[in-house]
């Protein structure tokens, strides 16, 4: 009934009769497989969430490997529904998150860090964060949300990149810039949208 | 205990002991006053969030009046912590969010709509979305979030208006575009700041 | 399968398929225009809840436009799963509510207020309280609630106008007075339930 | 720091350190001698919440034990903040909830059953509801919720018995009632308040 | 849906439409009998949680009855999703619970301590914890959680009665000791599977 | 104020001043070091939780590096306040936890699974699981948890290195042995607790 082609979906999906659940379905497999990152931002991520892990339905927890090529960068995004821990297995990263206004007194404040292997850096729920590779060497990543199903956002995908696009006259007033600009900018989206299609599978489908 | 200049908060804050506790606590005014919506992008807000409605405390919710000036633009943006119910009072708005892309088949997908007095559109949680004042006279709404805290988090802002600046060839890389243009957007916003240091008071202090 | 005929409800009820959601699953028109309140309390309310605006299943938060006639009392009531935040949009309210008695050395104490227009009030969850229009004029206010389906339980019709009645030594002893009184309040009661079918939807339907 | 003649209180209280807790704060006696029932309703709780248990401070759950006097009524009330589990001890009990009417097609509907010993029954978060001791001899009954500080509101005294009183023109006007009849109830109310005064502590103390 | 025979669960289950509810959704009877404890631990519960009494769904608490035999032992196990909060009605039971070693400088602590009728005790959530009739008389408690449905874990039938067995040289290693003893152990632990299969039945089914 | 030597906690300890706080609130080193494994069970972690990395706070989420030395046994535990998700970095695990009893039909089964390096394991919350070594080569997996403070609580540590002990006739009861049997597994338990003294702090401290 979470078919896909279905029109009912289920708040939090079916389960599994637990008569009929198996160690399999708290298994997959592949995350020591990169992710195919042959696309222009160099950045693929290999999931472990409920789409790819029934098990983990309900649980509030899930897991990505991300693979960086050398430069490449996961380009701002938020995940809109998790908290974020990171741990960097290979090479140099440039990482940081940037506040939001709330509360008094507060402007948007970029926290960032270059982390090397077994660093940990958090990013808190919604916030919007990177990770750049600075060396021309891979690199790579361990990450866990707190959510089942965190969401991936990236935000030049989202506002540059969606189907239909944002009216450009909205775009180039956030950005207070030329329409022409933001015209050109959506041109480009098209490719990165190639990162989230692969987001879902590992490299080995 | 919650003074900005203490180095010690309390999670949540402290509350009042509730022999103390009066009505005002609950209370707060001047949602009827237009906040000042004299900078660039023509939107104010005028909120009732813990911070100025100390009530609010582990309550769970909060809200705002926004004012847009003719064609204004509440921009895109996220809030980190809480879903959104809007209410048109007055005016015209064309309103969006961009769903992001975690699940199988879903792209960045624009849901948008033209509002009319009456009318209500909901923001879920972390999405990015915006309204966009559509005609060449005023328009108000009331909106609503589940938290009391619920975070404003204007997306050009934090990417181009942080402190410290996010590094330009990050920027050019995730926008894909030449750095003369990022540093040129990157200028543009001291004065969006504006919008933000007016977010927490209303028009009257 | 969340026909209110069907025999068997989801938690929750169901949600569309992503693929198929449209903006309008996010969308409700009507808060501009006045509920009818020709009942005898004269106090009408129009509902964005999950049961007329789908998308905000699981998001957790609703709005209400309340319509008061002169004089009019949203009488005493609570809504059991909500905590709820109003502002006044026309007139002069007359709120309230009262404390339970948990904890130390704490009595029923009320907490009140008059309201005008811009003024922000806020009812904490599962406490008794109330609305008053102290003007000869009409009033408006918007509120909203931190659940997607908050409950609205007049204390009066509950008591004295519920299916079936309760029985009436057990009014009789609860409010210290003759059953005779309590016969003659519950006769009341059918009438006021007109404001409770009316509560679901908007005065143009 | 809780201290109720303190002013700063914190969230969920201070917790003690856990090198210093002990068995004896997660324990209390006296729930087998019956509360001091000697008021005009003839029931009495003795309450296991967080105000007299400390170690079920952030745990979410507490308990009373509730006696009843023949004829005795646990007048109608709300517990806000918890869902409620009952059993009956000793003795036979009237007892029911009235449902809000949120929803499609709802009216306040009264759910009674008559309890004997070894009985269970549910009171969901938020709604009224009431025990009644059918007999002429006592009953005992043991209750616990799902919050540590679930509240107790009883819906006669929070009406007619708060400080300061609710203006009797509202509560004539909600209840259909002469104000004659509402300035009678509310001068009952003050004997009442014997029961919530007796709530917090066992009759030993 | 949720038919033990069926493969497709629910999340929380499959609830009634409001329209057919009944009081006896939210009722059960039998926790007056003690529970059939003729098994070696000569302990039995009889639960009143959300397999029993379907009213519970959604609404996060739970009860059962607790009968010991003399010398009974309820042994070490976990409710691995609630709080529990016990209460003696008869005997004298020796209670205990065993911290987890997280934080700093925290080891492993037993809290334990002698109850008597009418003493309370807690039980965290998700810790180990044992009660123990130390009397040659029966005992009886009443019991609850802060889940519909808590899971019940004896620890022992957990590590040596699971089906199929853990490797025994896995739990010679974790007891350290030898690979006969843990063969001895698992042999035990059939019979005490005869306490589960009593455990969501009164006796007098 | 957070201080172990002090008497006074706040429930989710002190946060800093927003004004306040840097990036290295959210970071922390040394998970690319193995911990020390030197102990009978040849398992350490190296922990990032709310102890080690504060910017966690209220974030609930946090990680772990584990390291197991030829034929090591994470021994059977619980994680009493989340769930997990493990992936195995480098060697060969065999991995499994048992489920509770709760719910009908259901007996304590064992889910369990060979993992080598890029499979993941989900544990759910509460329920007792183990990893063990089987291969004569370290083995390397990082694990993460829902909760900021998740605990770890070995059974056999906590069932027989507890302080103080507890009772050996209730668990020469529990496990059905003789009570020389118990005393000797007591007698093994301090060597385990060094597992435990390490588990805060990564091997280079």
């Amino acid at each position: 009934m979470n078919d896909p082609n279905s029109h009912a979906f289920v708040n939090g999906r079916f389960y599994m009769n637990p008569e009929h659940v198996t160690a399999d379905d708290f298994f997959r497999s592949g995350l020591n497989m990169p992710g195919n990152a042959s696309n222009q931002l160099g950045v693929a991520g290999v999931q472990a969430n409920v789409n790819t892990l029934p098990g983990l339905n309900t649980l509030g927890i899930s897991s990505s490997r991300l693979d960086y090529a050398p430069y490449a960068l996961n380009a701002p995004h938020t995940n809109p529904r998790a908290s974020e821990i990171l741990v960097v297995v290979e090479g140099t990263l440039y990482v940081g998150f940037i506040t939001s206004t709330s509360g008094p007194n507060m402007k948007n404040k970029l926290f960032s860090k270059i982390l090397h292997p077994g660093d940990v850096f958090v990013f808190p729920i919604g916030l919007i964060h990177f990770q750049f590779n600075v060396r021309k060497t891979n690199a790579v990543a361990i990450t866990r949300f707190n959510s089942q199903n965190a969401g991936y956002n990236i935000i030049a995908n989202a506002l540059f990149g969606s189907h239909p696009s944002i009216n450009d006259d909205i775009l180039a007033k956030a950005f207070q810039v030329d329409k022409k600009i933001v015209d050109y900018i959506q041109s480009q989206y098209d490719r990165v949208g190639l990162l989230l299609d692969n987001y879902d599978k590992p490299n080995s489908n």
